[in-house]
């Protein structure tokens, strides 16, 4: 058998609720659904849907004690949205980069740039309650390591993934927007192709090629919300998903 | 063992050269490679790199043979590039998104948006050769897998990746330039969600996410130009990567 890249997806996951112990909850569905006989021992890359890191961490607001501003009012007019909606979406906004139509695309207090603000209400208990994303989901994704690490004692590399639009693609795709203990770019600038030239310009999104992949097994309604991703060769390490931010001086679409 | 996606590469590759039977080479590939007894019974997702697509079909210049136009020289003065090389991306252009600094980002004949037309020195073999995209990759993915079809008695999805860069992340992601047999697109809208909410807004760029993953086993050096990809649930029927172009009317940065 070949060298191969496989990846598990932990299904029936539970409900998870805000101050649940998400560490605990992945090393026991990894064990109950036969990812055996250590789940944890070769190390997998292990990638969790920002919803559920959300979810643990109590990073969800109740609409229902939102009061929209003027702005957040007059935006939710011209997209066709709830104005508490609205309000929860700027308060988690740098940069309005487009408000079109009914697309609200926006910079986010991280620097990420998607729709909403990541803010969203699928998948969430409660009447009118919204996620919104982690304060800081390299922090988040560093801690959820370091607990995982403490109950299989293996360090695996961690990725907290999002779906995210294109400018000029349709669809969304897995993201990895939190990075611990992996570096999210694999750099081949330097070496050489197989004819002995240089390679140029040539810098992989790992971290985001690894969260598309997950997101293979991560069916939004039946709910896979982490894999476990064996077999690829990652270079360990210190690794921020700040990295696959394109610095603002760099962005041609500014 | 739970429900898992298995991506095998077919590393150590043979060179392409114009004229190859691409389809034999990959069925070859899969039997050299020990995925065993029949790899296709399966049906696979097979994902290939627009370059060996590219170098089968004789899709290469010789930049030897190239006469700039002015435009051309000038647009390579300001980017630094052999004018040549411009000339043979302006040809393959349809409009010049941006031009900056050592960028040049543009729409090609098929509607895709990305650095340089596609157009690429790497892995080609010839001193002073590129290759440019296949004429219709659409097409390219359907004869490829009618091919493998006759030779292995399954007809697979297919799916030529290339690498793109994105507007505001760092690094280049595999995406699917070219389709066939599968529906790219997967739409949730109008299912529920596990509270029983419908879905908003949610459709994954299901051949997109294939090619990244697949994108894990394409060694830019190394050479696994193909990964069979086992165990994806995916909605078999017509399909075309022409579904994954945002429309210009959609186009928010246009």
């Amino acid at each position: 058998m070949s060298d191969a890249v496989r990846i598990a997806g932990l299904s029936a996951f539970p409900d998870v609720q805000p101050g649940d112990d998400l560490a605990a909850l992945i090393v026991a569905g990894a064990a109950r659904q036969g990812e055996a006989p250590d789940p944890f021992a070769q190390r997998p890359v292990i990638v969790v849907a920002q919803k559920i890191v959300s979810l643990a961490e109590g990073a969800v607001v109740d609409l229902a004690q939102v009061q929209p501003s003027g702005t957040a009012r007059e935006y939710a007019g011209r997209l066709g949205k709830d104005a508490r909606l609205v309000e929860v979406i700027l308060q988690n906004t740098r940069r309005v980069v487009r408000l079109e139509r009914d697309v609200l695309i926006v910079e986010t207090q991280h620097g990420l740039i998607c729709a909403n603000a990541g803010v969203d209400q699928s998948n969430v208990p409660g009447q009118d309650c919204v996620t919104v994303l982690p304060r800081d989901p390299d922090a988040s994704a560093a801690l959820l390591r370091a607990a995982i690490g403490r109950l299989c004692g293996n360090q695996c590399p961690v990725i907290i993934s999002d779906t995210f639009g294109r400018p000029w693609r349709l669809g969304l795709v897995n993201v990895a927007i939190g990075v611990a203990g992996l570096a999210p770019l694999r750099d081949y600038r330097g070496r050489r192709d197989r004819y002995g030239r240089p390679l140029h310009s040539t810098v992989i999104a790992l971290a985001d090629e690894l969260a598309a992949a997950a997101g293979l097994m991560m069916d939004k309604r039946e709910g896979a919300p982490v894999a476990l991703l064996y077999g690829v060769k990652v270079a360990p390490g210190d690794g921020s998903a700040k990295q696959l931010q394109r610095p603002p001086a760099d962005d041609l679409f500014r």
